[in-house]
């Protein structure tokens, strides 16, 4: 088996012949798709008509009507929501940031800022700021932080080719930063915002603190106005005051919205394709991951329009909450394993809809063999690779939990970050003909797994 | 040698081990541009400051001033420029196209028009149109277009994975569409605009007279009054006023502006990479051809700070009319013929400055594998192909005149028409990440060249 796959691997003209009949379904799917796809008015619905949708909060409920209705507009033999319990983090108004003076001079300098999601704030906090390069300054100079705002200025690193490299380096800083600060007795945290935008947008996400501290505001500034913190910080003492009013209301009541094509010959074995239905709440969430969400019903509308009948169940789900818990991937992999469900493949869309690249995979080594044997079929329409990166955050807890093979689209990453929990992620920035070509790549994905298993 | 090629394609493992300080150098190379790359602030002050520079007008004249400028700047041995005559073609004015009655019953009914590059009008014509979808129908309505505004509603194929290929296959209408319908008594032409885009904007580029026919005035409308026409068209019969003002004045003196980093081994042995400087005059010139430009610049500059001592003679080129006349690259292969140089390789990037992708090349089987022998090097940095669909405009001439090999970066395709010709090839359609990455490639390119000769 390893030997024929190596052989595969190296003689693209056999596998062409092997896969004639194949490359005339993923022509038939991929001219659907261009020709007939409604993943761009799905995606303006979205965006423009539901608009951001934080967990918890009335667009999201608004968003699981919008999805239960695409769903069943577009071909589904089936809907059903799952419920699921998620967090309900409130921003709770407009966050603020102004350097108040500078050694000791008053001025009045406005920052971009967005307080980091699940963060808490009651107000203004006003503090001398220490800015620290990352937390090995913050170590050495833990007993500067008493009573100040520690900024952190650790950025993407530009020679990193992969935003995404660069996003896995310095997430800690958004997410343990502001405890890490806390612990020595800082009132507040401001981190440089994740990304090399040349814009100013500042970006939020989700912080998680550690209970062992005080829970201080954390915020995130925008890059410009960050550069200019750091310089200042090299020759001068100076204050700022920062007001964010973030704060936690009761869970509430949020669903998976899940459709199927039912199989034909292993209805009980299921492949699932999905992306997530929640978003930050100051943009339209159009990346992120409505694209997901659009990629997922554009799928199902176009195997449905070939007249695709699928030999094993196709389930297309929106997952209810991956931004700030990941409550509707537990629920979805707690209820397949309480069913004993048996399940092939999980499919991600969420990093983005740009150009289609390839897919990152978390599958065995003769899985992997067996994707990157059906290159020849896909690299037509910009799969160039099959990497080992794993799947998306939502079809994780199904890994885990049951074992399944799981992957996420791994679209052109340069952009994400620019428009990633900023206010730029918005239906504008999203291109119809790479957004149409993302869900091209992966539907043809789902059929070769359908097909041939795993 | 072939077998070499063969084993060297089938065994990246292999590669890797030969081309290990190649790795290093290319590392080398990236990071210093990703790092401290010019590309995007030359970027800005080229569209910014220089504006569009259509070949013959007064901002084409500052642009060679301002890039002969910023290859000293930048680390040229020597620089100096390459006279040539270029084209002085005039919009003369804006552009208008009204509907001016439906079914008899007077309306005014404006249309984003832009008259197609090359064009001649003087003044206001109008006249019933016939819509036809394309040259086919045209034939068989021959009797039809006495007298008549022709509008051609041949679009791009949207089920093309390659918007280059709709180009090449569309494009005709633009350049012989408005003589076609000369032949048979059309007294204008409307084109729809060569692009996908959802928005509104026309697009120009070059069209050319058959001499034989009539010059009629030509214009390009955008696509979703093109929708709005051709829909129109079905259910009614309608006229419509199109008002133009192109001519063309006398030549002028133009100039390919050329530097040089000296070969240590080889200074008589030519490499080129190039961009063009010219652009149309209703946007910026940004990816069209800007980043080209801009391209070009980097890479001397990163070549210059890493401290690489080409053994070859690396010109680096911004050819003076590639958009309406290709004056500049005639003139670059006439003069190397004259000179009797041998010319290796050239480069251009003339595709965008989009995520890089590969590369298009025109060279021998031989060559072909070389190249290809070189992907386990570049693929960390996004080259995933090597195709054989030939080098950029601007060094056909040296292909066809001196058999160089030639080449084109390839780029990610998919926004490429959104901008091309229209009034939104501006900076701001340009990512600096994705600009910088395009740079990043062409120079590993040129080094391996450089260093491996073809």
């Amino acid at each position: 088996m390893k030997k024929l796959s190596l052989l595969l691997l190296l003689c693209p003209v056999l596998v062409n012949a092997q896969y004639r009949d194949d490359s005339v379904t993923i022509k038939k799917i991929s001219d659907e798709i261009l020709r007939n796809g409604k993943a761009y008015d799905l995606l303006y619905q979205l965006t423009k008509q539901v608009g951001g949708r934080l967990a918890g909060s009335p667009q999201f409920a608004k968003a699981i009507s919008w999805g239960k209705d695409a769903m069943e507009k577009n071909g589904a033999d089936q809907v059903f929501l799952q419920q699921c319990m998620v967090p309900h983090w409130s921003r709770g108004g407009a966050d603020k940031a102004v350097i108040i003076s500078v050694d000791g001079k008053k001025t009045s300098r406005n920052l971009d800022v967005l307080a980091l999601g699940n963060s808490l704030g009651s107000g203004t906090v006003s503090a001398e700021v220490l800015a620290v390069a990352d937390f090995d300054e913050l170590e050495r100079r833990k007993d500067e932080v008493k009573g100040k705002i520690v900024y952190y200025n650790a950025g993407f690193n530009p020679a990193n080719v992969s935003p995404f490299k660069s996003y896995g380096e310095t997430g800690i800083y958004r997410r343990s930063g502001p405890s890490r600060a806390a612990r020595y007795g800082a009132l507040g945290v401001m981190i440089r915002s994740l990304t090399e935008s040349t814009a100013n947008n500042p970006h939020t996400g989700a912080m998680q603190y550690n209970d062992s501290f005080p829970k201080i505001p954390a915020i995130a500034v925008g890059p410009r106005d960050a550069d200019e913190v750091w310089e200042l910080s090299k020759k001068a003492h100076f204050t700022m005051s920062m007001t964010t009013n973030g704060h936690f209301l009761p869970d509430t009541v949020g669903y998976n919205v899940v459709a199927e094509l039912r199989g034909t010959e292993f209805p009980d074995q299921y492949i699932t394709v999905g992306g997530h239905l929640d978003s930050w709440d100051v943009n339209e969430g159009a990346h992120d991951d409505g694209t997901g969400v659009v990629h997922t019903i554009e799928i199902m509308r176009a195997l449905k329009a070939i007249g695709y009948r699928p030999k094993h169940t196709i389930r297309f789900v929106l997952f209810a909450n991956e931004e700030n818990g990941l409550r509707g991937g537990i629920k979805y992999a707690e209820e397949a394993k309480a069913k004993n469900e048996k399940h092939l493949f999980a499919l991600e869309s969420d990093a983005g809809g740009f150009t289609p690249r390839g897919f990152s995979l978390g599958v065995s080594a003769a899985q992997l063999a067996k994707f990157r044997s059906w290159l020849p079929l896909l690299s037509p329409y910009g799969t160039a690779s099959f990497t080992e990166d794993g799947g998306g955050a939502d079809v994780g807890p199904l890994q885990r939990q049951l074992g399944a093979a799981v992957g996420e689209l791994n679209p052109d990453q340069q952009r994400y970050f620019d428009v990633h929990h900023a206010r730029s992620d918005v239906f504008e920035n999203v291109n119809k003909r790479e957004l149409l070509l993302g869900a091209v790549n992966m539907a043809a994905l789902i059929y070769l797994v359908d097909k041939y298993g795993l």
